[in-house]
């Protein structure tokens, strides 16, 4: 009964799935290239003090203090305790239910209507829990767009996504070109454009999806910004997701409006288009806690809600993480002086890099949230390309040892923007940081030029941001080549 | 700037991918009907003792006790505290990497290895962790499989897998006929035979995927029927996953034989297939937590490792569960005496079920793992057909009271079967689904006289099972055609 064995001559590798193969996860971009440099070299104070910064992960070690002082004070969160000392953990052990805690999705539904302003009301019922915002945006792909179907993003736009929206699903990705003449704000004239590129590709656009807060922008769209995006998807008919996972970093005012809020005051017109408006969220940046896989999609949609709760199998939360949070996020007290708190540390934070790059005479896009700046080092590039930002990226990590995203890796369209991330180190390191930065803005021609220029520091400029391009070079034939 | 608002008519259903509104996930199937049911009514021995005993649920709720003992042993693994007590909280609370806390994927390699008496040497760096077994196989899917590809399972198999393996991957899923008249082992008859009808599908076979122990039948593949199935892979030049989420409970000898164990056995003829050989395996069964989603993979295959391993960012474990487990499976005390304890107990439940059901006129496959029975019950039915099996399945639910899973929803070609869990429950209300379902079988002619013959308790059946058969009636041309 047993044959012989034919030796397989094929490499294993053909056998595998063409995703397996594929390059789409987006793990050789620069973004997660850069990276890997630093866990080669990591930065300590002491026992590495000329390794990599590692400037290009949005953490949030602001406040763990806050989070830790809560645990001692509620040592049955963490010891899986009823008030009483009774163990719940049997029923935890046991709770794999995709619906989540119904105390975790209460709580955390107070919570996300409480980063509102109470402006919006959260019905727990909509909320579907994922591990992560990463799962969650996937989900959510499975469930509006089939293979080959699209979804506008403007850009910059946050790298991870060619992973998380494409690599399994098939979905594809339009950029919505914004640029730094107004701010990268999203237009509706972008929006069109991008729409029609799409139906040139014989692509049908699912819907549009914002980051707002912007990752790697740093902003919070404006409310008519807003109001104009639902316009678009309400004319065409598409879905609309906005991925909220920086709304708990919005530090400056006039403050954080979500769509959720802007189809509230569309009142009864909101009907024609609220059942396509999804919102992804997640404890990992406003908590900074993304150790604990813990994210969310929520949505009107009672279809996608219910898909998404099946798909929710795939990436559920462990019950032992939702108990110890639904304990914290309940505690009303607590989440409304951590939120302040950490809003005020997180702005203390981009304000010394601000005004660290400006003393340097580096410009900042003007910003409001999240845990980076968007900061113009164009003047820094030998050429005005990608492929002077990629050489000036590679002295950045290599030489002055920062490792920051290059624009290009968000996709964006204007060469030597970078993301660059303040959050997870000391002030400390990031004093070390902004030194290794002067002394190399002091080693190259044009950067001590503007360096001499930046007598008075800049803060960060609004846009129009006409200082910015003052700064630039002209650009040299090689770059516009590139930059086809 | 703003258009006017074009009301969209199409139902926003239509705007939904394709799997967002299929039925691939099988969540309609009678599997997950018959939890539907228990959840509206379910049994409990003081406030509802009228209402459904879930015996639908593979849950191991037989060794809580000695977890709990050792969480109180161990007050830091739920506490997050290193051995000197200081917090590991902020670590964690950071910690994404998704390849895994190293000290828990080590604790988990030994475990595994531990499981399996040694005779297996675990690689930690070949393990992927997942968020529970449901994770791990899908992403085995998309890792080996594109859309269209096939998979060869042997039936019956586990309901779930209709979601897990298809749904979103877009892989197909090839039956391969097993049959009581051999206990429902694979033969290589079978797997050739659905290996064929693959083919005339125009399917491309990258593989097949067997249950060690089975979910549903509670049996463990012997040695040489694993070998068998290896050659015939190594034959065909295709991949072979085995899901090992129940090898912890195999309590009969002669124990558990794991297909890594026949690999290392292969010695030098491994090497063609070696890297196609990859194993699933979870906590939730053998420990009891499957609200702790903790699942894994693990291959050789480096390029699989690879592609999961990226694949897993979508179900990462979370931080804190990571760091309790770490500590638990790293006391090796505890893992061998728990296992130890755990075995002979899934073994006490497992002889009071059949004795129960041999009282009773009712036989079981012959099994030795795993949290269930597979049960023979076609001599209750009305006619000898699926249409039987649903109508007997709809008493057995709503008039016994008892959810069990019917055959059908696994797959199984034989109408009469049913998967009866134990473990999910106390003795005592073992007791009571028993006596239910003795007063429920006095009730019918057929079960009254297979009562009456039942005067020596059967225990469980060898096969071949001449008396199952002898119980049966004689079909009739209704079943026929239900059965084709």
């Amino acid at each position: 009964m047993v044959s012989q064995v034919v030796v397989d001559e094929k490499p294993p590798q053909q056998l595998l799935s063409k995703k397996a193969g594929c390059n789409s996860h987006g793990q050789d971009s620069s973004y997660f290239m850069g990276w890997q440099e630093y866990e080669k070299n990591p930065f300590d104070p002491v026992s590495n003090p000329s390794g990599i910064i590692q400037m290009g992960l949005a953490e949030n070690q602001l406040s763990f203090d806050m989070v830790e002082a809560w645990l001692e004070k509620n040592p049955d969160a963490l010891g899986l305790r009823r008030e009483g000392g009774a163990s719940v953990f049997r029923e935890l052990a046991l709770f794999q239910d995709y619906h989540g805690l119904p105390a975790f999705k209460n709580a955390l539904a107070r919570f996300m209507s409480e980063q509102r302003g109470y402006k919006v009301a959260f019905d727990p019922s909509n909320i579907v829990l994922t591990a992560g915002a990463t799962s969650a945006n996937e989900a959510l792909m499975f469930c509006l767009a089939d293979h080959g179907d699209a979804f506008l993003i403007p850009t910059p736009y946050y790298p991870g996504f060619d992973r998380d929206l494409k690599w399994r699903t098939g979905a594809e990705i339009v950029p919505v070109h914004c640029t730094s003449a107004n701010g990268f704000r999203v237009t509706r004239a972008a929006l069109d454009d991008a729409y029609r590129r799409a139906q040139k590709r014989r692509l049908r656009v699912k819907g549009v999806l914002i980051t707002n807060p912007s990752n790697p922008l740093g902003t919070m769209a404006p409310r008519a910004d807003l109001e104009m995006i639902v316009e678009f998807v309400a004319a065409r008919g598409i879905h609309l997701v906005s991925d909220e996972i920086y709304s708990g970093t919005a530090f400056g005012e006039p403050g954080f409006v979500s769509v959720l809020e802007v189809m509230a005051e569309r009142g009864a017109a909101a009907a024609d288009v609220s059942d396509r408006v999804h919102v992804v969220y997640s404890l990992s940046k406003d908590l900074g806690l993304p150790g604990f896989r813990v994210g969310a999609i929520y949505s009107s949609n009672a279809a996608v809600v219910s898909a998404a709760t099946k798909m929710s199998s795939f990436g559920l939360i462990s019950s032992q993480t939702q108990y110890l949070l639904a304990a914290m996020l309940g505690d009303k007290d607590f989440t409304q002086s951590y939120v302040a708190e950490n809003k005020r540390r997180i702005k203390e934070r981009h304000d010394q890099l601000v005004d660290g790059l400006g003393e340097i005479g580096i410009s900042c896009l003007e910003s409001n949230a999240g845990l980076f700046c968007w900061v113009d080092m164009s003047h820094l590039m030998r050429s005005r390309s990608f492929a002077g930002e990629m050489e000036l990226w590679k002295k950045v990590v290599f030489e002055v040892g920062l490792n920051i995203s290059p624009g290009s890796s968000c996709h964006c369209r204007e060469p030597g923007w970078f993301r660059v991330c303040f959050a997870n180190m000391s002030a400390k390191t990031l004093d070390v940081a902004m030194q290794r930065l002067r002394s190399f803005v002091e080693s190259t021609t044009n950067g001590a030029a503007a360096l001499r220029r930046a007598t008075v520091p800049a803060r960060s400029i609004s846009c129009p941001i006409a200082i910015k391009w003052a700064l630039r070079l002209t650009p040299s034939s090689a770059d516009r080549k590139a930059e086809r």
